[in-house]
């Protein structure tokens, strides 16, 4: 079955704290190479049969209005796979 | 400066609640046609300079020792962006 994985990040003008985290922690283990991480949600949809443009189209909206916070986040990508 | 991506699922074996929830959602909200939704974590670290084979393989290892969690989560995916 098709799957639409929608990708959401936090906004680049704003702090990710869980990435901060992270990123010091990296850093204390010997990964400093790693200089910043930021942290957002991949989201899988799965459709039954084919994935026509009405249905990506449903999916945009679906991701901008219920899947991501647009005060905080952006949609970075929207593709099909499989 | 260039970002490496790494995508973590949790396992397909294992119900994702999180996803479940939404999946409830959409359903209730018209989006039926979602049928299924999975809900992992998309992690990008930026590294300055050029991104060797020697780093992307401390990138693979970050992945799957310290960014996921084996037991529940799969690293579905590396890439090197911009």
């Amino acid at each position: 079955m098709p799957t639409i994985v929608v990708d959401v990040m936090p906004k680049a003008e704003l702090l990710d704290p869980q990435g901060k985290a992270v990123t010091g922690s990296l850093a204390r283990l010997g990964h400093g190479a790693f200089q910043n991480v930021r942290i957002g949600k991949r989201i899988e949809l799965t459709v039954e049969g084919e994935v026509t443009d009405e249905l990506l189209a449903q999916a945009q909206q679906v991701a901008d209005d219920i899947l991501s916070n647009g005060v905080i986040e952006d949609v970075v990508g929207i593709e099909v796979v499989e």
